[in-house]
């Protein structure tokens, strides 16, 4: 933008979101300028909200705006599953489907050596712990199909193998709509191996 | 999304800005959450400035963080031609052109009598008085080849045509890059109209 420094610094504050080009954000800022003294407190003041309120679940480790978050808080949620995902991000994404009704585990990322990431920068002791006072009968392992997402599963299977605890992970398979000439290998594989009997007996 | 009333509340202020849908708009909130305290206070303090500091510029009602903007107070501009144009991010759009010199006035709108916006709601009294201190000697029309682009020149050239300076729009015409094959008969009506000799006479 030809005009003003704190405009563009504004504009490169908003490129660093995921998603979000030059264009992007030039558009996102002309729109404040509309109606700037109104719009911007309006922004700032969900933002201000947000701050101040939102934190992470005692239990889960989840978003929340008290100490539980209303999932760990709900007492129609099944307590003897406990799902762990990487970020809240994938938490709602299973919520959307409507099936799951039981608790989950945010762990906050994935094992990721090469980035600096081991098992205490993420918040798999505080799993245990939970594990070991509330006996769950089902941890459900809903991470990334990954490299990353594999070796963290393997590592926390490795870590419940002996407690007796029902251990599961989400099906692997053809996508929803998944065309079978486009499928990649490795994906066509795993539904092969997994293959499932049409008629259960 | 699942958690909390302020996030849900974040997110609704995010999909008010042009472009940005919903799945977008949770990207960036979640994209907030990973450093919250650090990326808000961020994102808060470059809005903090934009909302102090700038304001429009007393001359071309552009954007300006002091009285006058950085075009306006530029001695090498040429004074003889202003530029009118709808908006600030229009000026921004010529300047990356880097063809054009003069200086430009930011009409803040376009003539649309069924949403209320008449003559009064733009700034063309302020491009009158103007004009009349200044006597550029071209006035360049820079609107949209829309309804309302059309009109609001109209009624500008309608005021200043007894003025005696030279009054100009964008030329009209096939767009960089348009096969013919796509054009709508409207823009092939005006290429075909306004056609231009490959040598000039």
């Amino acid at each position: 933008m030809v005009e003003g420094q704190s405009i563009e610094n504004l504009i490169r504050v908003l490129m660093a979101f995921p998603g979000v080009g030059r264009r992007s954000a030039e558009r996102m800022v002309y729109f404040l300028m509309i109606d700037p003294s109104k719009r911007i407190s309006v922004l700032t003041e969900a933002l201000h909200a947000v701050s101040e309120r939102v934190r992470r679940c005692r239990t889960c480790n989840g978003f929340a705006e008290s100490d539980l978050c209303s999932i760990c808080s709900d007492p129609r949620r099944d307590e003897t599953r406990v799902c762990v995902v990487a970020e809240p991000r994938d938490l709602d994404a299973i919520e959307r489907t409507g099936i799951y009704r039981g608790l989950y585990h945010v762990l906050d990322g994935l094992l990721s050596p090469l980035d600096g990431i081991g098992p205490r920068e993420l918040s798999i002791e505080q799993l245990l712990h939970r594990i070991q006072n509330n006996r769950p009968e089902e941890i459900l392992m809903a991470l990334s199909s990954t490299v990353e997402g594999d070796a963290t599963t393997s590592y926390i299977i490795d870590l419940l193998k002996s407690t007796g605890i029902s251990l599961t992970r989400l099906a692997r398979g053809v996508p929803a709509g998944g065309s079978l000439e486009y499928l990649d290998t490795r994906t066509l594989s795993q539904a092969l191996t997994g293959r499932e009997h049409i008629v259960e007996q």
